[in-house]
């Protein structure tokens, strides 16, 4: 993904794949933490001063405490979501610094149990601070909410 | 994603990378197996011992013969099924063996043509036997099928 | 995902594995250029003398120009479109070139602003060119388009 890749060493390449790894496991552990309702799931993959923001009514969290308040936000809005989140890219600025975008959809059920169909691009920055990466900005593009659906979403059979 | 990363050769460490590659190719492989109706993908993902458990009705499948089975069961329930997989993470026991969690999404459709939405987490446990990864175990969080809905899945136009 | 996996050196190696971030790219990548409307972006991801083959009344296109021009008939039949790719595999035939397989999920909006959903597999085959990995064949199986369903998508609350 970059020029210079013939030119670095192994370690520094080794060193990129397994951080685009622990990015993947940001990704996957945002739509664990706040579907499965894992509030230190959630908070592990924030760097402490990032930067949650979601345009369009939802609101922006900057900082540990405003991010833990986003999901009581949400909490409130949604009494169940379920996040799938595809089509992940990465480029590295440097070895502790990427950026990065991923496509999701989501069902979200409203209060009184009707669904939404949600369609979003996270747009984020990675950074790897005293050894460990975590988000340092997400910036959430929400495409749509659809209409609330009756689809009953009934326990497995 | 261990913390002892730094300390292991450049050997061991591609190793655990393909192996990540290996258990990625596991995951679709399910998913491929199980929707394109092709057994031989499906039972190539499974060690001969291997659990599939599927609470809430579907039934606990143990080793070859029963995992075999399973497709059948499932090939009754539904007419045809589409699942994407998503959201995966693995944690490393040690060199050959893994923990794992992903999330799908799927379309069933049912006997009468009527599809239902299925949403599920995936817990793996990944074992590497005679130099090959393959599933020692998945058990299937289902969190909902939903109620049949009349959307006709017409051939491409 | 080879037989002679470890007689290769630890270059050969890290080669491939950085091979599948490139191939995993040009996944992304077509999903980004074709939903965002993003010509560079879709274009960047075939060779000039690559086959976009969709079956079942879309057309085949072949060459850059041909490519480009799907981008317009699909413009024409879908007002928007979201896809989310998933269960992505790829095997080397060999450092070069490697054959892939993706499903995806979308949600297509007609002119009259309904939704059909969408689900198909990629069948592609990549190759490193001057030392860039592209599409040089992507076939489109398609395995439903919903009829039209009156959900509303509606901007972010």
């Amino acid at each position: 993904m970059t020029s210079s890749i013939k030119s670095r060493s192994l370690e520094e390449r080794i060193d990129e794949i397994e951080s685009r790894t622990a990015i993947a496991d940001i990704i996957a552990g945002y739509c664990e933490g706040t579907d499965r309702r894992d509030i230190d799931r959630f908070m592990s993959i924030w760097h402490d001063d990032a930067e949650y923001l979601i345009p369009g009514g939802r609101g922006d969290f900057r900082g540990t405490a405003e991010i833990r308040r986003s999901q009581e936000v949400i909490g409130k809005v949604w009494k169940e979501t379920y996040h799938w989140t595809t089509n992940h890219t990465a480029r590295f600025e440097n070895a502790d610094r990427a950026t990065g975008r991923s496509d999701a959809i989501a069902v979200c059920v409203h209060p009184d149990g009707r669904i939404s169909w949600v369609a979003c691009t996270y747009h984020d920055i990675y950074e790897r601070r005293s050894g460990v990466w975590k988000l340092a900005r997400r910036l959430v593009e929400r495409y749509f909410v659809s209409a609330p659906q009756d689809v009953e979403l009934l326990p497995p059979f």
